[in-house]
């Protein structure tokens, strides 16, 4: 488990909204994201930024490299960033990526000599639009949640829920890559549905519309056509972690997606967000890759010891929804479910990107990976409305007597992630949100 | 029915090649296709060039915007084509796609006052290095070709081949941008396979790869996020078509495809080939929409007067197989199917893009999609080994002897495509070839 001075519980910001208890970016996290800077009224919009965010701050680092002295090393790592690329930097590959984590926890530290010019390139989070990280190239979302297969499984198959193929492989699909964005307002979509049972379908807007709690997954560097990535090098070629919202409309999966799977029921939208957290900041929340006894141990391509040792991680993953009437009513917005994904999810990142590339499939800068819905295993701790309202039969209770068994317009669902560790800081991977708007 | 003087059939071209029978590309098709120049030895490669096959020639539209004199209208459209970019030419709609057309069937006609300008701008096709049209942005592949679907259904389900849903709406998976290239060597992919029927899986190289005959749809225009396009617009947004082959390993495929569909089966290589013919070129062939009768009549955003009346195209797809040995041997490639686009798919193009789109899901230029296996309804006529081996149980005899069931290594596999019809002249689509290596 690999922890360095990055991760020193002591160590504390001059920026002081990062020393906060519960602030999602403390010094020890120091994401990366692209944002469009403020401009005054009627001039003309700039072109992106990237920034490290900082308590409620962001670093630009357009201006940082410009007004604040560096270490030599990191001018080369500060070009593609200054340009407002940050699909160059992850390009660059993990050493790049550590040695500008370890020249920012240098930087924004409290003693640091740089503190006073870079004082001068903060923006306030909340005076920014943020954009994706990157242009997203191929989009896949994996199926790792185990507890949510199961919840899914049973819904179909009482007696077997998980398919024979579940604990050998890491189940996935290829998804719409035009569909990612950053949440925001969700047009309800129409689609083919069915009424009634074995009625003649009728085109219309989704009646079951839901979301799926999961993580993203960056790729930062590639592999050549034919040439698969070993487990042990695979977590490496990816760049960081979001949040995920796979927006899904069930009514429209369920007649459409057989036999090639889902297509028109996730393509409308799929939501990240923007701050992505590195593997190395997620270093102190490792984890041993949990498997109940008996189970299959994975084949040579998919295993090695450090995977099995430390290849998971302790991230809590939480929905919050808010009605419309809640927000008349001045309800603060309540939580649905949680789950860590060490406990939901049945593969590892590197083991899904060394399957991804099993077959020689090519991945690039800005490919994305969803997890697939992380739900844990307790009643509660489902990562989607599919499941809590167990296939819209029995609706949730909400605070001021509504009830949801999929989301109405005006519904405003959130997803938010943070971990914790004995002796680690507490870091975050911010949110993500999406307002539910009428077709 | 549109034709113009475009597709007149006197039309000759002074480029000789053009008016051989049999030719690909007569003066009434012109695709537009990117290619590398060829270089002195030595020589830096240089930036990608837009062109149009006419014969055996390229016209390079970059020395040909250059060296030739044009209508003004002209010169806005040749400014992206000048600039390598076909995908800034896709995007400026079909009014742009079909003014060039104009021009360039004027140019190359064989009285044309360009003609000695232009026939500097000739590289013969043979010298040159094709490239991909454009940058794949999301890739879709169909399931329209219900010969194949039926056949496919046959192996699983002999009572009920087709599931309800199929003659309701156009069933389609997201594919992998990622794989898609211009043929040439294809290693045979590695993936998780089962040896005997619930035997634990190995990682091996496929046992069963696969091709499927295909075509391809490039997304020319694409629409925003949340707004359908209408199936009376829809072909508009289409820029054209090539061959496309669906590389396949059916035992990957059949362990790793339920619930979410086929994955690593699919995304180890994907061919297409480079020359992009338009909707306007495919004129002369348009065909009814064909529906056996008492089927459903399509959903309203599926149908229009002119989809029903014209919206399919007579487009024949023939397969070829050498072998290594044949090849020794100097035995020519044979045939091993064919089939009709009319005949084959129970969808149009336009009702692809419409469904596509109807849940409001965003496309974008470059965009491309695949019909699907289009297999004929007679024996023999099956697009892929599969349908052709019956599952692998029936072997084919090739020419020289061999059997096979499946492709094996040294085996080149080529697509090819035309359309004829009555008082029109033929026009191609050109190949797209691969040959299989040891993986």
């Amino acid at each position: 488990m690999l922890t360095d001075a990055t991760h020193a519980p002591a160590l504390r910001s001059w920026v002081a909204s990062a020393n906060l208890p519960g602030c999602d970016f403390p010094i020890q996290n120091l994401p990366l994201g692209r944002f469009r800077p403020p401009t005054a009224e009627g001039a003309e919009t700039e072109p992106p930024r990237v920034g490290v965010a900082i308590g409620d701050q962001v670093l630009d680092l357009k201006l940082a490299a410009a007004q604040c002295p560096w270490p030599d090393e990191i001018y080369p790592l500060l070009e593609p960033l200054t340009a407002g690329d940050l699909a160059n930097f992850m390009a660059m590959g993990r050493p790049a990526w550590q040695l500008l984590r370890a020249a920012l926890s240098v930087a924004l530290a409290e003693d640091s000599d740089q503190g006073p010019f870079l004082e001068l390139c903060l923006h306030p989070q909340a005076d920014l639009t943020m954009l994706l990280p990157c242009v997203v190239r191929d989009y896949t979302d994996f199926y790792i949640g185990i507890h949510h297969a199961t919840a899914i499984g049973k819904m179909l198959r009482p007696d077997s829920p998980l398919l024979p193929n579940y604990k050998w492989l890491p189940i996935g699909y290829h998804g719409r890559a035009s569909s990612v964005g950053l949440g925001g307002p969700l047009r309800r979509p129409l689609g083919q549905i069915r009424l009634a049972a074995d009625a003649p379908p009728v085109y219309a807007p989704t009646r079951r519309l839901d979301y799926e709690m999961e993580l993203g997954l960056w790729v930062g560097v590639g592999n050549k056509a034919g040439e698969p990535v070993a487990i042990d090098i695979a977590e490496d070629q990816l760049f960081g972690v979001t949040l995920l919202n796979d927006w899904s409309a069930r009514d429209i999966q369920s007649w459409e997606y057989q036999p090639l799977g889902p297509f028109l029921s996730k393509s409308f939208a799929t939501s990240v967000s923007p701050w992505v957290v590195s593997f190395d900041a997620l270093a102190p929340f490792r984890r041993p890759l949990q498997r109940p006894a008996g189970d299959p141990a994975p084949l040579d391509y998919l295993d090695s010891p450090a995977n099995r040792a430390h290849g998971s991680f302790g991230i809590t993953l939480e929905v919050w929804l808010q009605t419309a009437r809640m927000r008349a009513a001045r309800l603060p917005a309540v939580r649905l479910s949680h789950a860590d994904m060490a406990e939901a999810a049945y593969w590892t990142p590197a083991q899904l990107l060394a399957h991804h590339t099993s077959n020689g499939c090519p991945l690039a800068t800005g490919d994305l990976f969803g997890t697939g819905t992380l739900s844990g295993p307790g009643a509660g701790q489902g990562g989607s409305l599919m499941e809590l309202s167990r296939g819209g039969r029995e609706p949730l209770l909400l605070p001021g007597g509504e009830q949801r068994c999929f989301l109405e317009n005006g519904d405003t669902v959130a997803l938010r992630a943070y971990c914790e560790a004995p002796g680690a800081v507490r870091i975050g991977l911010g949110a993500v949100a999406g307002t539910v708007m009428a077709a």
